[in-house]
């Protein structure tokens, strides 16, 4: 199991429910705040095609290609996940087109989990970002197996959100599962 | 009139759209590829606030204040705004706690405009996408006077969709009357 | 607590999940298909106005009205609620015309909650239905608590939907708690 | 081409555009309002299965099916379509598994056009709905070509609505080429 989680803080909401969800569950973490990943320059229609980026985007992506279980975590910033994450799957059209990766084969059938926290109404208006990982994932063949929309603004807020948190305990009792 | 343009190539098919849709109308034009805007540091719940932050945001965004009218372009990417884009978009948290810039106030009625361009079934795909503008303009009070969804991968592509020409021209036509 | 029921079969998924979540919870029960409530002639616009309709629908909305938390369930067919719970929300414009009503009046902060169950990626493809519902509640001014979306074809699947399951169990819990 | 109008009166602001849209393209119209249509039984999983059902459905199915070009209308009731149009679309259902239609082989790739008029802001919170048609049109495997969403709340609204009387002339213009 690996997160990649798009927050810009740490401790904030999404992080709380992130430890709920993932106790006692072996897991890798990668913050995408302490990574560079550059926006995509979109090279799909150059001659030259799409160059190679220094930065931490190709070790993360192998990272993810090499685990059964993703995590994608987010705020919900102006309705949608994080600049930080878009940057990130932005540039799976460069991996796209990447023959040393194999990517989309790699991301068949792969088990992809969102977790997000919002401010505003997440529970509805965080809907068409949870549409929008549908699309993602259904575009690689990755099957979304769950997601979590929590409320919370202020640190800790999501503590109040009761049915976020019995989701997040409900996953977590199923990997647990999963994994005797 | 002000374009944010957060395209990462240029003369794709959204410039495209652009030109017809700006044809003899007075405009300033900003891409964002050819700026410097950092993703947000979420600083809203921490001791000191938001920090200044060296790159062209700032700028930027007191030029959208200036202006009556502005046109968001970009496309569809991963069946949601760029990333550029969304950096840009996720800094407006950042603008809303700046005492010397009045955002919101700023913001009110503003007349907004958004083009964007997919390749995968944008003119349901890309729903998701023109809901986050409504709630986003929402937010701030702003209006969300027209869209325009075209289709489109290679350059050149937006050509054949004779629907979001027309609807360009259309609001053409519209900018026009405007200005006499 | 008065569930409103648009079914059109007896002993469905929907059932299920109803029995689990209102365990121990006194309410009422009507069944959208033991009434008779016809689609609605818009008169909204005629010199007339809309005319006193012969079925079940006064009595229906009167019971509503009376009741603080309303639970509408339906199965999603074809995405979307179903045709004997869409004829009975579109009366609701007769009745906002109704003045012995105080219809919008009546609605104001009203609790209301959602369970649907469906065959195909509910969780995603029912998401338009659970915005839908949402537009709904806002434009009375009733407050949407929450919505369970749960996955079934055949009689009996919802079972299988451990997640449906464990949300109806947390609100089951959280009525039993409003009612010591 | 044909016309499934679920409008509940006449000459209202769908029945505007569709005079544009149709103007010198030969049709047949049907109007929901004077037919019966019950609503479905769900016997999709009782041992009898669906029964023939005494009302105008099966009829207007048939002309459904000797079509290519499919037009439904409905003005959006409550964000979505009018329960009139639901209990028709829900009826596909009992179609599906009529051996004497072979329905959904008949839809492949059917041509599929919707208009639509609402009164509280059409363009953002009619998009859930033309969603559900995009859901619906595949599922049955047919085409989703295009759309008309407009605004218009009194009877003659529509004409204010210029974006909308464009499009729909753009349409009719694109049905007659395809006639030549």
């Amino acid at each position: 199991m690996l997160v990649i989680d798009g927050n810009s803080r740490s401790n904030g909401n999404t992080q709380t429910l992130l430890h709920i969800l993932l106790d006692n569950i072996p897991h890798e973490y990668i913050s995408l705040r302490d990574k560079v990943v550059h926006p995509i320059i979109d090279a799909r229609h150059t001659d030259e095609g799409f160059q190679p980026i220094k930065d931490d985007y190709q070790s993360i992506i192998k990272n993810v290609l090499e685990n059964d279980m993703i995590i994608l975590s987010t705020p919900i910033y102006w309705y949608g996940m994080s600049g930080l994450m878009k940057n990130f799957i932005d540039r799976w059209s460069q991996s796209m087109r990447d023959p040393s990766l194999n990517f989309k084969q790699g991301m068949y059938k792969k088990k992809m989990y969102v977790v997000t926290v919002g401010g505003d109404e997440p529970k509805t208006k965080g809907l068409p970002l949870i549409m929008q990982f549908q699309y993602i994932f259904d575009f690689v063949g990755a099957s979304f197996e769950g997601y979590i929309l929590g409320k919370g603004n202020k640190p800790g807020d999501i503590l109040q959100d009761k049915k976020a948190i019995n989701i997040a305990k409900f996953y977590n009792q199923a990997f647990l599962q999963t994994l005797c």
